[in-house]
């Protein structure tokens, strides 16, 4: 079994015992419900490969690790009630199972929670973990922010965009990474870079999944092809055609049009996209974040053979969308 | 001006420079917003008059002080989600003045503000600080999760509801003092001793809040009387009525019968409190938390008049209530 793999399991072994010990207290049923939904488990892995690049003591990052996949989950909850999700991983979100009030109040104590997991580490860390964790949270939430403030805007710019999904998914990914550099004993330099590799990623996989949805292979991806077309989503292949469409086709996109089949929506968005060389604009500029991200991988102060667990779950993620 | 005016306008001072820093960014206006509603801030306060209690150097109690004010708005942020509260100290609350999703995402992204306050501290007593302010906080969770169930049911007992208003606000009193005493170098003999003064002291106040609700002046709480009476509200009031009421009184207090006015309702619940001496029942409960409370503070290992300022907020307190 390889590294990663031994790592996975170590995650599910500590959160189904995490989850015994919430046992079937009321406000934490919710809590149990939402991490059994499953998962990659991707933060917490950043975390202790970070952690296993610079160490063989994995044992302090195992609860940190565990805090970021829960506060991961923390936020899935409350997105869930303000984007009015029914539907989470095949399964009711908590909201809908339960009621919005059980929502709000078992995601605060789950964040609360994270809280409690991620002081487990070794003490002379604590101060720079807690700042790290402190700080990419805030950006979390701001992410959030910015992802509603965009919903009502049909002006937002790529940069915008990419600001946007840079602290709504990316920056956790990063902070997963320098939490486990920090407890593994980087430097500063190594920290940073890893911090910057995983930032790249997230937004390489981010625009790759924005491609995919729409000119993805659905049996692949497990989604609806064009599903971001019929729901009007903002994403870089609509802002990118929006930037330079004539009121007709800007109508079409932002779906003042509805009298159309889907089907023939979404070969209409798709002509439009065509025109302005959408996809190959998102592509470009996934691929160049991608190559940071190796370029940063690159720059750490540690030897090959280190970093073969990081590459494996690079693979790993790209087989997904790729 | 005495020490509990000078903390006071320390409080006052830091809270401000806090929201400047936050500045106008969108996520952080409607946390500004509900700090300046002002309040009393009795969580800070007494934070900082139990690590006056063992050292001069207050410096490094002054921000995790300012963390447990942050802390108790959250909480009043989303309770007001849940609660369908319009007001808030005269003011519209944050779901009302913005919307639902604005109160759910800035008191996240406040009670992550909570916890970059709390580790400013010194760092050898930051695992005792954050230990004791994370069960704390999950603990406030718990309280409001048991007032939420209690809502829906009439056969709750005198010690459930307790329990509730323990968890619901005596333990953030405690745990204010408690970390107080930590960082202020206090024996965790001490620590506990203050602890349960101030889970005590809470007790009694919110029984005696509860009491003036129905038997007070007007005038002085600020308050409707009779207004929990008309709202069904459950009170040890209420409950010590209905262990021992007759289905008619049952239905009169639970809020079955409907044809009355205000005024007859008050009256006639009165009549029914009086008939199983429940104000009795109250009063005695109050005072036996506050006799406790008293022998909580007398049992710290210091000197007397390091007790003076305690003992001055105990009485501002009073003096709004008694």
């Amino acid at each position: 079994m390889g590294k990663l793999e031994n790592f996975q399991t170590l995650i599910e072994q500590k959160l189904e015992g995490f989850c015994r010990k919430n046992g079937d207290e009321r406000i934490l049923q919710p809590v149990n419900y939402i991490l059994q939904l499953g998962g990659k488990r991707v933060r917490p892995l950043l975390t202790l490969l970070a952690t296993d690049a610079f160490t063989d003591e994995l044992e302090p990052a195992v609860y940190p690790a565990i805090a970021l996949e829960i506060f991961h989950n923390f936020t899935l909850m409350h997105d869930d009630i303000m984007d009015n999700a029914p539907i989470r991983r095949g399964k009711p979100t908590v909201h809908e199972r339960w009621n919005r009030d059980v929502a709000i109040l078992s995601g605060d104590a789950m964040l609360i929670q994270a809280y409690q997991l991620i002081i487990k580490t070794r003490s002379e860390c604590l101060p720079s973990v807690m700042q790290t964790f402190n700080t990419t949270a805030l950006e979390v939430c701001q992410g959030q922010q910015l992802d509603m403030d965009f919903q009502e805007r049909t002006d937002v710019t790529a940069d915008e965009y990419i600001e946007m999904i840079r602290l709504k998914t990316s920056v956790l990914l990063g902070g997963a990474m320098k939490i486990g550099a920090i407890i593994g004993g980087a430097t500063e330099e190594d920290q940073k870079h890893l911090y910057d590799f995983a930032i790249a990623l997230g937004l390489s996989f981010q625009l790759w999944d924005d491609y995919l949805d729409t000119y993805g292979d659905g049996l692949k991806t497990g989604k609806q092809v064009g599903g971001d077309i019929l729901a009007n989503k903002k994403t870089l292949l609509s802002i990118k055609a929006l930037e330079h469409a004539s009121e007709e086709e800007r109508n079409l996109i932002i779906g003042v049009v509805s009298n159309l089949s889907n089907d023939e929506k979404i070969a209409r968005v798709k002509d439009v996209y065509a025109k302005y060389r959408a996809a190959e604009f998102i592509k470009t500029t996934a691929g160049a974040y991608h190559q940071t991200a190796l370029e940063k991988l690159n720059a750490l102060s540690i030897e090959e053979h280190k970093k073969e667990g990081i590459l494996q779950l690079v693979d790993k993620l790209k087989e997904r969308t790729h």
